[in-house]
């Protein structure tokens, strides 16, 4: 039996995680950390029984004692926000960890949790793209395992198998290219919440949609890459493909090119990631091979999608560099979906941020977070003057 | 420095291994086998300096001293025939054997090099489909290593790098479709000899080029694969990927697909198999992502390709039946490039050949070699009793 707590159990990923978890019969669920969905955490608790639970702060944990009664299950340990968070990546029966918060949330809970040696299941992206360094190192030092549920990077680790680091030429991570792939870069400045929310091939929570409409997605995959992989920023590409299908490829020195393939489900990945190095049946349906047709590959247009350059200008400065960018489209993208700004504001907050900021050594957690901390604070000054700017446009 | 010989030196895949040997330059060539292209021979004695050489017969060996004389070369040892082939294949010095000849000719010279536990580079496929089983049983008693040089094969083996085998769901080959593919079933009836000569992606000789425009070569292939990697024959599937980028895939158990692509260059899987398990720059250029624009993939129209469904039910039959169909093949194409046939008569000669064999177990190399004498013998009858019938309707 496997033992396994998760980080953000009832976003996108956490609920997938318990859907593979169910399918696969020999893991148990020992902890589940969630934020303020208490109807869907009560509900998790009622059918997977965890020792412990956490949630965001006291008004969500009594309404979950509300819904445990409600739905007659015992009540687990329920410890709150960040502290909570932390005994779940902890838990000391848990082997894997799966971190599937969005956003920066996940950052402290994740280092511990590498730092207890666990193996980390990672689809919180953010967590590597704001402190790679760091991150890697208590993997490094505690021998702990990261095993990305990113579809893409998972993608990778699976071309990576039975290759030598030393031999491959570089890795080329696939972006669909959004809805806004063949928009003009004026449709795209004008471009709704709801436009933006509706991807062609992918069914994921609302700030990582946005980021694949903006490309900042892919940005902070080749981030997320680099760490994971260990190689510069030069060894990874990017290719647009808009179907989905290629999830990723390895080029080798011989110029031979490793790909995986498959349906557009996060399941795979991770499924992927709790068995590894096994690997099992699952519960989707294989890939069609006569419904495949044709697989279509182009380079990003960098012109309509800036937010990539950013992330490439940022992963090649390095430091606190790619923690800002992280903060502040973190600020940005809540905005556009919030109705404050339009999407084409996205990157240009970012790169003020970015241009006010000097990038330093990352050599402790808490230069991290204060750089967090500081780019957020950036992010909404610059948002309110953009309030400013339009509303003074009204008048 | 590693040291091979070569058998079908001057063949295509010959050619192309000494261009992979001239790029390596950690590998010398210690013997050389051909047939009668004696000036191709010397010039390559002349370059690379092999102590021994084999050609087909005495005429042959005369010519070439001749040829050495005016290139003013020293002269290697010279051997004939079979007996000439064997020794290039079992020499002492030649760690690796690329077996590069064309049709039965190198199936003892490849028998003999495995039973000498040397390394096979095997681009002679028909090798494997007339006695994979006793070629993998050669390898498996002598610690010989098989590695596949057919591009196919040679990407079923990077696809399946660091997999464990029961965890493979099957091996998909993929087929250009050949100069045929949008075809109707009475153009290629009425195909010339020149239309069957134009591949649309590989340059190769000519008997395999006709193998790949009536699809018994990615029957062959398919019956390779399964003494290659030991797979059972429904664990085979074939598709038409008109492009030939990705030279083949393997599904796993999870429903992950792994692909290799590549240029389609017959030097790349040829360096593979001399290099492996190091993986060398080399001399091609890298695969164009943004050239590669469209792949497609579709199913086999086995109604329009009947070689591909007689060569599944040789491999289900097992025993000699492979061995037959290689052999009634071989007739029938050179028949087909000797203008004696239409390319449909091809799979007609094939089959009613097989309809006529009854199919024994594989004890010995004896039984293999009588039964290739005997079904060449019943080829050349069906042959002739189509010319006499054609020559009536003439009349």
């Amino acid at each position: 039996m496997k033992v396994i707590s998760i980080l953000g159990s009832t976003g996108s990923i956490g609920c997938n995680t318990l859907k593979v978890v169910e399918h696969l019969q020999d893991v148990c669920v020992v902890a589940l950390g969630a934020g303020k969905n208490i109807e869907k955490l009560a509900q998790q608790i009622a059918q997977f029984n965890p020792e412990f639970v956490s949630c965001e702060d006291e008004i969500c944990a009594e309404n979950l004692l509300e819904e445990l009664h409600k739905l007659r299950v015992k009540t687990p340990k329920i410890e709150l926000g960040e502290k909570g968070l932390i005994e779940v990546a902890t838990h000391e029966q848990a082997q894997t960890v799966v971190s599937a918060t969005v956003g920066a949330i996940g950052f402290v809970p994740t280092l511990r949790a590498l730092e207890a040696g666990k193996r980390v299941a990672l689809a919180n992206k953010e967590t590597l793209v704001m402190a790679g360094e760091l991150m890697t190192k208590a993997a490094r030092e505690n021998k702990a395992e990261i095993l990305p549920v990113d579809s893409e990077h998972n993608a990778l680790h699976q071309c990576l198998r039975g290759e030598s680091k030393r031999e491959v030429k570089r890795l080329i991570l696939t972006a669909s290219g959004g809805p806004f792939r063949n928009k003009s870069k004026q449709e795209i400045e004008n471009a709704t919440r709801e436009e933006a929310l509706n991807h062609p091939t992918w069914n994921m929570g609302d700030k990582i949609t946005i980021d694949c409409a903006t490309l900042m997605n892919k940005g902070l995959e080749v981030i997320e890459a680099r760490w994971l992989f260990d190689f510069a920023a030069d060894a990874i590409s990017v290719v647009v493909h808009p179907q989905s299908v290629v999830h990723s490829l390895v080029e080798m020195v011989d110029g031979s090119i490793i790909a995986q393939l498959g349906v557009t489900d996060m399941k795979h990945a991770i499924q992927y990631a709790l068995t590894y190095p096994t690997r099992k049946p699952n519960c989707l349906p294989p890939l069609d091979f006569a419904k495949l047709a044709q697989l279509t590959f182009e380079e990003p247009n960098l012109d309509k999608f800036p937010c990539l350059t950013l992330a490439y200008k940022a992963l090649k400065t390095g430091g606190t560099m790619p923690a800002t960018l992280n903060a502040a489209n973190e600020i940005a993208v809540q905005a556009f979906l919030d109705d404050k700004i339009r999407l084409s504001d996205v990157p240009k907050i970012i790169e003020s941020v970015m241009n006010e900021h000097e990038s330093r050594t990352i050599s402790s957690l808490e230069i991290i977070l204060e750089t967090d901390a500081q780019a957020r604070k950036q992010a909404i000054m610059k948002l309110e003057s953009l309030e400013k700017t339009a509303s003074a446009n009204l008048r």
